[in-house]
């Protein structure tokens, strides 16, 4: 691993300097993945409602296979396990259909009497 | 939400524009969050090895406390749910574990009669 260059065997010192300079680069990449995160719910919202207020079909089944196989093919290039990438992929699916069935419950109360607006059901959802 | 300025309804060939440009920006998203999240194991593996070779504890409770009260305020902050950001780190954390597992069982199969550079417990990781 080319990141890995040891401090000498015994020098604590420098094995402790190391570990919290790479803890700094864990922190940020995390704040970086959660703010991306949150970029993306953003635009997953945002094609929710695209789509309700356009009749589009909310599924595409065939776009999520597409993500799907793309997101293996780039774990696999980065070495990151593709299997961990999908799973990956399937547990942030799993928020976006939260998100989608908290704003059918949300146009639900607000307006009881018409579901013109409402969210498309959990199932059919584009991630 | 400022990035919603809406095709005309009924002009559905505005609204698949949209639609289109919206998927690539996710798509976007997705190949930053699959490229940081290998950059990210790659430090923690990176982790794992420093600590077994320097003998030094594989956990720190009181840093992963740390770490997720920064991330649900970060979440906050960009406006994803703090709930879903633990979840999500939560998630992460499994995979470095796995990863750990997935070495001492390397380890051990290279070299059945020493566990001196065996990966510490499952249980007992840094995230």
């Amino acid at each position: 691993m080319a990141l890995y260059y040891a401090p000498e065997p015994g020098d604590n010192e420098a094995a402790l300097a190391r570990l919290y300079s790479v803890r700094e680069s864990i922190d940020n990449i995390d704040a970086a993945l959660v703010h991306l995160l949150a970029e993306r719910f953003k635009f997953t919202k945002f094609v929710g409602r695209l789509k309700a207020e356009h009749g589009l079909p909310p599924a595409d089944p065939a776009r999520e296979r597409v993500q799907i196989q793309r997101l293996r093919s780039l774990a696999a290039e980065s070495h990151l396990d593709p299997e961990f990438a999908e799973k990956w992929f399937n547990f942030v699916v799993a928020e976006v259909i939260h998100h989608h069935v908290e704003a059918a419950e949300a146009v639900g109360e607000r307006d009881e009497a018409s579901d013109a607006d409402a969210a498309p059901a959990s199932e059919d959802i584009e991630p």
